[in-house]
C-alpha cells in the first residue's frame, strides 16, 4: 500500500493526500476502525511534508472519513466505506434504451454534431460559423469581470433572478430602442443564448393549428427545436432580396399557422438579408393573416456595408406581434451563453416562469461581464477591429468563389458564411465525401431545407479559416466539382 | 433639439453621443438625407470634445446610420429611421394570453417566486436557504478566473460542447468516485444547475405509468417539474430517518412508478439524512420493483458532525439504476450556474442531446472558474469556515426553536433550514400572516406536500439571518404561535 502515490501540479498536495486516503477507505483497502498510519510514517511512506499529512487527516476528519483518539492517532471512521458495491450493495442494471422518451430519441436522432464529420487535424473546414477566437480582446472582458467583482462580487455569486440581471436588461432596453423598437408595453428576458429563448418560446407557444412558417432554407436548430416540439414546418422559398411574399400568401391563403420564424438579417444559410420594402410588405401580410413573428436577429450586427436596415420588431411599430431573440454569440463572445428574448410584457410574464423552471437563471457572472463590457462601449471598438477581418475574409472568399466554383447561385450579403447553389441534380454530399478525402471539409446544405430538397447547396463558413487556406480550399472545392460534373 | 442631452458616467462620451444621435434619427427627428450638424457645432451644443464628436459620426457610419459626402460633411442615411411605427409600419396587437400554453399557464401557476410574500426592508426573513454570501472567498474566485483565462481565454469565450468543459468532467469524476461511485459504466453531463439537470432527465424518461413516487414533503422545485412533465406524484411519508419503507413497499404493491426521486441527505425541506442502513433497505426495495433511482445530492457537503454517508449511487455499486443529480449551489455559488448529471452512459448519451437542444452548453466561463478553484483545494477551505458558521447557526436556530416554538416536531441534521411540525388542525398560514404583521417571516410547509397536507408545518432558513434575528424572529414565530393555539 501506498506505493502508487503520485503528485500533481496545481494541487494542494494535503488535499492529494487526503482524496488518495480516500480513495483507500472507499475501496475498503483500509477499513472503519483500522488506525491510519502515524502522520510521520505516512509523510516517509508518500514522500510528503508531515503537515500536509496532518492537514489531510483533519480534512479527512471534516469529511467524515476518518476521527481521532487523543493521544492514540486517526482511526477510519465506520462505515465510511460502506455503500460501496460491497456485499450489501444493491447492485441492478436495467436498459435505459426501452426508457428513452421519444423526445430524447428525436433530439439525437436530429443532433448534427452526432452525425457531422469530424475534422481531423490539417483538414481545411468551412463547417463553423463561429466567431474567430484570435479576434477576442480577453484584456477587455478581465477588465469588465474584475471591474463587476470589485463592484459586487458578493452579489454575483449568489442566487439571481430568472428574469435576468438587472443593469444588463436595462442596458438591452435602450440598446433595442436605438435598433428603431417602440418599447411600449415590451419587456425583456435574459435567456442561456437564442436556444434556450427559442425553446421557451416555443414552450410557452400553444399549439392551435401545430404548424408554423419559415424561410425554406434556414436554421437547421431552429428547425430541430420546431419538430422537437411537434410542429409542423412549411417552408417558403428564398429570393435573393429575402422570402418570396408571393409564396407566402399563397400558403397563408392555404391554412392556418402558429406563427413564423424568420430570420430577416445575414438569414442562416444563405446570408441574404431581407430589404426594407420586403420586410414591410412581409409585415402587412403577417398582419393582414395575423401571424406572429419570432425575428431571430442572431447577427444583426455583422453588417459591412450599407444602410441600417431596422428589425421586423422595429416595422411592427407599437404592436405586440412580434417576438425577437437577440444574442452576441456570433459577433462577440459565444462562450457567454446570453442571450434574450424582447417581446410583449405579458408574454414575457409567462416566459418567465418556464425559464425559472427550466434553469432558475441565467449565469449572472456571464451576465455582468457582458453588461460591464458594453457600457463600457467595448463592443463598438471589437464590431470596428471584427467587421475589418470578417470583411475581408468575406470579399476574399466571394472572390475564390467566383474564380473557382461552377455555382449556379452565389448569396451572402455579410455574416460569417455564403451559400453554394450548384445546378439540380448536382449532389453536395458526393462532392463533401470527395473533398474530404483531399481534407477539405464544409456543410452539405440539405440539412438547413424544410422539404428535403437542398441537395444541391453548401454553405461556406470562412470565420474561422486562414486566408490561405480559404483559397486551397475552395480552389479544391471547386476542381472537385467539375469532376463530377463530368 | 439637442438641449436634452445628458452624460452619465463609465460610458465612453462618444458612445453616448452617438447613442443620442442613433435616437434623433430613429425618431426621425432628423430624417434620411438631411445634414448633420458640424464637428464643431455639435461640440458646442452637447458641450463635449470636438474628438468625441467625430468619434461619433465615425461609429454612425459604421452602423449605417450616417453618410459622409467629401468637403461637405455627414449626412443621416435614407431610410435609418425607417421601420419605426411611421404610417408604412404595419402595426397590430394581439392578445397572447389567448396563445400562451398550457405548460406555461401551469408553470406561472406553480411559481411559488411570483405567489411568495415579498419581504419589505428589515423584515426579519427564514425563507432563504440559499448560502450566506459574506462568507464568499471573492478573492479564490477572482484568482480562478485570472488563472484559467490567462491559460486559454479564447478557447473559453468561444463555443464549448454540450456536455461540457472537460476538465470540470474529468474533475467531478474523481470527486464522485471519492464518495464511493463505481464509476464503469458511468458518464457525466453538465449542466445549468440542478434544475436543468432535473428537467432534461425528466425530459428524456419515457413515462411508462406516468407516475413518480418520492419523500412526502420533498423539493417543491422538483414537485414542479414533476407536474409540469405531466407526471403523476405519490410522496411517502418521512420518519425521524428517512422515508418509510414500510409505507414505500406497500405503495410500491399498489402500482408502478417510471422512477422514483429522493433526496438522501439534508433532505429539503425536513434536513433529515437518511441513515446507511436504511439506505440498504431502501435500494434492495427498489432493485426489486425494478424503480430506478434520480438521486438528488444537492447539498451532501454540509455535514456538520457524524460519519461520511455514501449517497445512494454508490449503494448501487456498479449497477446503473441511480440517476445522480450533483450541485454547490448550496455549499459554493448559486450564481455560478453549474450542476451535472451523472448516470449510465448510454443515458447521458441521450441527455447530452437533450442538453444540447435546449441551451447548447452551459456556459464555459462558470465551468472553467469552478475547476480552477476546485483544482486549487478552495473547496476544502472554504467548506472549513462555511461548516463552522453554518453549524453555530444551526445550533443557535435549534436552540432557538427549542426554547420558544411550541412545536410538536423538529427536524434538521445540518443543512441550512429546520423544520418545524405543529401539533395537528394548527395552520401555519394563519401564523405567517400574524407573524409578517410584526415583520418575520419563513416559509409555510403545505407547498412541500404531494398530498394538500402539511397546514401544520414550517420551514426555516437561517443561513442569511444574523443571529439577533434569529432570536428575535424566532421568539416572535414562538409567541405568536402559542397566542394562535389559544
Amino acid at each position: 500500500m501506498f506505493k502508487d502515490f503520485k503528485l500533481i501540479a496545481g494541487r494542494p498536495v494535503y488535499i492529494q493526500v487526503k482524496d488518495y486516503m480516500k480513495h483507500l477507505i472507499i475501496k475498503s483497502a483500509l477499513q472503519g476502525g483500522q488506525k491510519l498510519p502515524s502522520t510521520r510514517e505516512l509523510s516517509t511512506l508518500l514522500k510528503v511534508s508531515r503537515n500536509s499529512i496532518i492537514s489531510a487527516y483533519e480534512s479527512l476528519e471534516d469529511d467524515g472519513f476518518a476521527y481521532t483518539v487523543q493521544g492514540q492517532g486517526s482511526y477510519v471512521s465506520p462505515g465510511a466505506g460502506a455503500g460501496h458495491g460491497g456485499p450489501e450493495a444493491a447492485s441492478w442494471s436495467m436498459d435505459w434504451k426501452e426508457r428513452i422518451s421519444g423526445h430524447a430519441l428525436l433530439a439525437e436522432e436530429l443532433d448534427i454534431m452526432k452525425r457531422g464529420i469530424r475534422a481531423e487535424k490539417g483538414t481545411i473546414s468551412f463547417t463553423s460559423i463561429a466567431p474567430d477566437e484570435s479576434l477576442f480582446d480577453l484584456e477587455h472582458v478581465r477588465r469588465a469581470f474584475l471591474e463587476r467583482m470589485s463592484v459586487e462580487g458578493n452579489v454575483l455569486l449568489n442566487y439571481g433572478y430568472a428574469k435576468g440581471y438587472k443593469p444588463l436588461i436595462d442596458y438591452l432596453r435602450q440598446y433595442m430602442e436605438h435598433k428603431g423598437v417602440d418599447m411600449r408595453g415590451k419587456d425583456l428576458l435574459i435567456t442561456n443564448g437564442f436556444t434556450e429563448g427559442f425553446d421557451i418560446v416555443l414552450t410557452a407557444l400553444g399549439k392551435r393549428h401545430g404548424a408554423v412558417i419559415c424561410e425554406n432554407p434556414t436554421h437547421h436548430t431552429a428547425v430541430k427545436n420546431l419538430k422537437l416540439h411537434g410542429f409542423g414546418i412549411h417552408g417558403v422559398t428564398m429570393e435573393r432580396d429575402g422570402i418570396h411574399l408571393g409564396e407566402l400568401k399563397r400558403a397563408l391563403d392555404e391554412r392556418e399557422y402558429d406563427c413564423a420564424y424568420l430570420v430577416p438579417s445575414y438569414h442562416n444559410p444563405t446570408g441574404i438579408v431581407m430589404s426594407p420594402e420586403k420586410r414591410q410588405g412581409l409585415m402587412k401580410l403577417m398582419q393582414d393573416y395575423k401571424v406572429p413573428v419570432i425575428e431571430d436577429g442572431f447577427n444583426e450586427e455583422l453588417r459591412y456595408s450599407g444602410a441600417h436596415v431596422a428589425p421586423l420588431i422595429a416595422a411592427a411599430g407599437g404592436g405586440n406581434s412580434v417576438v425577437y431573440l437577440g444574442s452576441f454569440s456570433k459577433v462577440l463572445f459565444p462562450g457567454l451563453r446570453v442571450g434574450w428574448v424582447l417581446a410583449d410584457q405579458e408574454l414575457i410574464y409567462y416566459l418567465e416562469s418556464v425559464k425559472r423552471a427550466r434553469s432558475i437563471h441565467t449565469s449572472t457572472l456571464d451576465q455582468s461581464i457582458l453588461y460591464q463590457y458594453l457600457l463600457g462601449g467595448n463592443l463598438e471598438k471589437y464590431l470596428k477591429k471584427a467587421r475589418l477581418e470578417y470583411k475581408r475574409k468575406y470579399e476574399l472568399t466571394l472572390a475564390c468563389c467566383k474564380e473557382h466554383i461552377p455555382y449556379a447561385s452565389l448569396s451572402g450579403d455579410g455574416g460569417l458564411h455564403l451559400f453554394v447553389t450548384f445546378a439540380e441534380g448536382f449532389n453536395t454530399r458526393e462532392l463533401l465525401a470527395a473533398c474530404h478525402g483531399q481534407g477539405v471539409i464544409f456543410t452539405a446544405g440539405d440539412i438547413f431545407f424544410t422539404d428535403g430538397t437542398g441537395q444541391n447547396t453548401l454553405r461556406l463558413g470562412f470565420s474561422r479559416v486562414a486566408d490561405e487556406d480559404i483559397r486551397r480550399g475552395i480552389e479544391i472545392i471547386g476542381r472537385t466539382a467539375r469532376q463530377l460534373m463530368r
